[in-house]
């Protein structure tokens, strides 16, 4: 009855393949294109970008996913993202899901296309599909084949991200597994940067599409690195329905479990990919406890782990609270500062340094001590009603800037 | 006629005088505190931080402008902030103006205090006490005065700054002149750090407050540095009416020429602020014109300089154009990718990189050439209407993280 973890990501689930490619769109050295693939068509629930600028590919993601498109791939560059490219970045997705056509003889409009990277350039069409060629040779259910991709999808990240859990619906095994890819450009507001997971879940697509956007509030979207909000970011969530599961068609139990199972892996993708944002060197969470309302609870936790101040702080374990204080402030909550209790805690213990509108005076070393561990958590008790809600970014550092200051050389 | 810049600042004005002291507040081997003094009681116009944290001395200060009570006094600190300090955070105002009255023989309640530094730690009353009483000594209307007030109140600043105006209204000769300290926190969505300016002027108050609040919006709340709001922030107007002019009472013409040499004072202030952001090596300017509306072009020009991807491409010198699209975006603004068109500008040059939702290829190196600028504009035309607006920053550096990451050490 539990769900259980396991091991791998997009390949986990029945029926799924993939593989990945060096097209040498950007990188010479290294894989960076990925595809997956499903024979069994899938239905599919997305989550793109507010942002007004959208990539070319997040317009033809969307395009299938609002008209109910059933999916066979999805097809993944990390060297240029194909936004602000015009008509031409259009045809350039075009082109690669005709090549997935030509290849493996599925429809143009069952393939999903995402980019990452350069925002201003043209991608090198020619190359991409040779890319798909080569991988469409090359497709596998192995779990090798899942992390090469979940590696190829890489920019700024230091470290490939996969998760997987299994889990029983009416008798029958049931898988979700996914990658992401993260690192800069993340903010709470939507989806974040390039996350696609698979499942052989039998589901109404409608229901997986309230279980995406649901879970998505909870996890990608609680999440920020630099506050800015990516043209290109997209989330996409495909299910074959191989698991032979009665499909899931109503909001009962069945919906429920899927529902906890997706918040699982998702809560595991965007906390790894908040702890590997842009020259982090550790996960800095806050929780919100006893807010007024969700709503503020969000938005508290959200501002605290996107100040720069604090970021800042917490990277040089310096126990400044006044800067949570001051972005708790200017969020926009509605919270009287005379209620609050704030608390540093982590591994190495649990500190209170504000109680109710009062510094205390409190033990600067332990500070440093608790601040010190690779994820650390500011909890904050608001004592004016009942909801919470976390919020997870990562420091700022040296690297973010050097990172971001030559990121295209 | 015309409005002339001069030299000084706070002390430019008729009958204001200035004086600083080194209280040992926080710093061992500075000035700390400093006064501005007139013995004419002066009507006073303010804006003070919107965050929902404020500090005491806001709270201080925002009853005194809401009430209309006339001042001879503002009482500065540069060591510690008094936010999240209770009610013994604002005793401490109390007591300061307690002390002005007690040298100075004038009311507490015609005494604003202000205070930037630390948050969350309690002020050393006795040292602002001891602070009240070697200034009141040695207050003088001198330029040079004025000028170590304006060292006195710096934090993080680099730099002191100071501007002054004269013009005349109905013969006679009228001064604005002010002083400010910014670098870290300073957000565009309200008045900035602590900026403290007087006028002999004569003027109704609240003349004075419409003619800050309207010039406030075009300078001060163009600027950011971190997209911090802090719990400080402090804009003053002191007026003493000294200059013996026809008290303004209408918006009339010479309202009009108060309001445009008001506006001098306070671009130049707010733009050195910008450029002396923490870690900052260089402003940077986005203008964007032709926009739908002024509310757009606001918002557009100040996402972009807010960006922390922008500002860390304005320090690499990277014309990595996609990162202002992409801020755009996310700003909330309504636009057309197809109808912007980008450049970069600086002493050293103009550059097209962007037409009507095509990236150009354009000259890297004179690109560079032209960002290496101390000052670099991002011009944006949205050519979709008529309004414009022009935004303040700077870069985003190493230099910021290490003065972010140790700052109470």
């Amino acid at each position: 009855m539990d769900i259980k973890r396991i091991e791998g990501g997009v390949t986990a689930a029945k029926g799924f393949k993939a593989a990945c490619t060096a097209a040498g769109i950007k990188y010479k050295d290294r894989d960076d294109m990925a595809m997956i693939f499903s024979g069994e068509p899938c239905e599919c629930a997305g989550a793109f970008t507010r942002n007004k600028v959208k990539a070319a590919c997040v317009k033809w993601d969307r395009n299938l996913v609002s008209a109910g498109k059933k999916l066979h791939a999805v097809v993944i560059n990390s060297g240029i993202a194909n936004a602000c490219t015009g008509e031409e970045g259009y045809v350039s997705c075009r082109m690669t899901a005709e090549a997935v056509e030509g290849s493996l003889n599925v429809p143009p409009d069952s393939v999903a296309v995402a980019s990452t990277g350069v925002i201003g350039m043209q991608l090198p069409v020619e190359k991409l599909v040779q890319g798909v060629k080569d991988m469409s040779g090359k497709l596998s259910e192995s779990r090798a084949s899942g992390t090469a991709a979940s590696k190829a999808i890489m920019t700024t990240d230091t470290e490939n991200k996969e998760a997987a859990v299994r889990f029983t619906v009416g008798g029958k095994e049931v898988t979700i597994g996914g990658m992401c890819k993260g690192s800069g450009m993340i903010h709470p507001d939507m989806c974040t940067m390039l996350a696609f997971l698979t499942t052989d879940a039998a589901i109404e697509r409608e229901l997986l599409q309230k279980a995406v956007s649901g879970v998505i509030n909870e996890t990608f979207n609680m999440i920020t690195v630099d506050g800015d909000t990516s043209t290109n970011d997209t989330f996409m969530l495909l299910s074959n329905g191989l698991a032979g599961n009665e499909r899931i068609s109503s909001e009962n139990e069945d919906f429920e479990r899927f529902k906890e199972a997706l918040f699982m892996v998702c809560r595991e993708l965007a906390r790894r990919m908040a702890a590997d944002g842009e020259g982090a060197t550790k996960l800095f969470e806050a929780k919100v406890v006893n807010a007024r309302s969700k709503e503020d609870a969000r938005t508290l936790a959200k501002a605290v782990v996107g100040s720069n101040l604090s970021k800042a702080a917490i990277f040089g374990c310096d126990a400044n609270f006044g800067r949570f204080l001051c972005a708790m402030g200017y969020s926009g909550a509605d919270f009287a500062e005379e209620d609050v209790e704030l608390f540093f805690e982590s591994e190495a213990g649990k500190l209170m340094v504000f109680d109710h509108g009062v510094p205390l005076n409190f033990d600067e070393e332990k500070a440093v001590k608790i601040m010190k561990a690779d994820e650390v958590t500011v909890l904050i008790d608001m004592n004016e009603g009942t909801e919470e809600a976390t919020a997870w970014g990562c420091d700022l550092t040296y690297d973010y800037v050097k990172i971001n200051a030559d990121y295209r050389t």
